[in-house]
């Protein structure tokens, strides 16, 4: 099967919420060479209508049950927080046969949010693709951004075989890999490779903020030392990553008592002086960046492969 | 003066250890018009050997007294915990005149380690270029590192004005900016803005890789949600790193007692559903990362300006 042909087995994609994540879809989609429709809805007439401009739809519409009204493909790509009720407006107008899927970062608090309220004959398909920029709005898509990057689905035990190897093979024809797995698992990963780290990173540029006794300017200036690959992550979408963290509770916490257990070991061996210690844990945390570039994730450049110079101030090169 | 008066105001520049930060030196000074000699040593054969094959030095001896005889320039490029053995071993060969300065990520300490055992009319002038990358070692070296990057000096009372002026304007030559400050608050500031985040990037990245419930794939396929970020901090040289730690540890403590202080406040806002706290707080650190742009300190392209998909794997591009 071509990119096309998975992309085209839907004939009408239905895009709730038009930010980085949904734009990028209606872009990854376009380059696939999906030829069917775009709706779309979004809570803000500026951004419905920024949607329209860049072109990621054919038509947008102020609320989420006339952009779903006869798509056979429903992504809904709002904050986790905002489900449960775009799941209420939505559920009188979906056609039968239509598979119904999300593009969450918590997958157990989505179905529990989302499922009640679907009418008989809807295949509902939690998803969730693990990528991302820190950049929100339509107009931070970009067709590659799925490229090489993993799209989890959490199906329910009844999920129809055939709608979900559809939607598998469109995430594919969008440049994704694709892997299945049960949500409350979901929820415990992403604690570790994503939420866990999110919050770390808040609360670290959080601190430099507050330090009285430093600067901002000396903070901005002498970032380059490490901070400032926290900063990029703390500058993600707060509307986001406040509902993340609000629902996926449990699991996040759990990790952060993990991590605090962690650090005062090491803040002890620090205080105590106990160099092998340090150097031993310094020395095993280096081999998992190496499994990562070698599995594609990141670039081996060092510092990011960041341009040096003038450069670095300018802008995306692509 | 030209960035080539700036540089060949010294005649012989000596290396201490010929990691990332010596080579970078010496590619940097070289493309600058320096035309004196380069010495070096450094502890490993294969690492003498590599300087020398990559052009780095003119010429490399096994111990530190015989690469620094005659020196102008001494720049000790070791990690912070070796500087005292390494002073006391420089110290008989020192030319009256010649500067002494440092790389050293931490500074009191140094200053400690260092000056009790130097004679009388060396320039000694501890300094600390605020960049790096995650990689080790002579061949990571490049004459861009400095490029736009602060290089700060922490002179001590006595220091002679015009040898501070003079490695000053040697180090702008190197492309680098700089200022001056007291050792204490370097430290303090250096906390913050990198020793804390290290650590707390090496502990996520440690608790990742312990997590039983969680595969180490799982880890390294997901890691592009944030993880990711953390993994190349977490890469940096493991005995650079002890020693920073073990030697700027009262400021060190006293960020991380600030940080779990913080984040403690943030898990609470989590446990209890206090989202607006979160979103709050996440819209103040979006902020900062605005201001680290607008400094030219790190690239307005989302996501660091990684190149998507296959060409992610295949390394740098200047």
């Amino acid at each position: 099967m071509t990119a096309a042909d998975a992309v085209n087995a839907y004939r009408h994609v239905a895009l709730v919420g038009l930010g980085l994540i949904a734009s990028s879809i209606a872009h990854a989609a376009r380059r696939a060479g999906f030829d069917g429709r775009i709706t779309g809805t979004a809570r803000s007439a500026a951004t419905r209508q920024a949607a329209l401009d860049l072109g990621i739809c054919d038509a947008v519409f102020p609320t989420a049950a006339e952009a779903v009204d006869g798509a056979d493909l429903v992504i809904l790509c709002v904050p986790v927080g905002a489900m449960a009720q775009v799941a209420t407006e939505i559920a009188p107008v979906l056609a039968p046969g239509a598979t119904l899927t999300d593009v969450g970062s918590v997958k157990a608090r989505v179905i529990e949010d989302v499922a009640p309220h679907l009418p008989e004959g809807v295949h509902f398909i939690p998803g969730h693709p693990i990528a991302g920029t820190e950049q929100s709005g339509p107009g931070a898509g970009f067709a590659e951004l799925f490229d090489n990057r993993w799209c989890l689905f959490t199906p329910l035990p009844d999920t129809d075989a055939d709608a979900l190897a559809r939607l598998i093979a469109f995430w594919q024809a969008l440049g994704a890999k694709t892997d299945v797995m049960e949500p409350e698992h979901h929820d415990l990963v992403l604690a570790v490779t994503s939420h866990a780290p999110h919050l770390i990173a808040y609360t670290m540029v959080g601190v430099a903020d507050d330090m009285a006794r430093v600067t901002e300017n000396e903070v901005i200036n002498y970032s380059a030392a490490g901070f400032r690959d926290f900063t990029r992550i703390a500058a993600s979408d707060p509307t986001m990553w406040r509902d993340v963290f609000l629902t996926n509770k449990a699991a996040t916490l759990e990790i952060l008592g993990r991590f605090t257990e962690e650090l005062f070991a090491l803040q002890r061996a620090i205080r105590t002086g106990d160099g092998q210690l340090l150097h031993d844990y310094f020395t095993r945390t280096r081999a998992i960046r190496r499994g990562i570039i070698d599995a594609g994730q990141d670039t081996a450049a060092p510092d990011f492969g960041r341009v040096p110079k003038g450069a670095a101030v300018d802008g995306p090169k692509r």
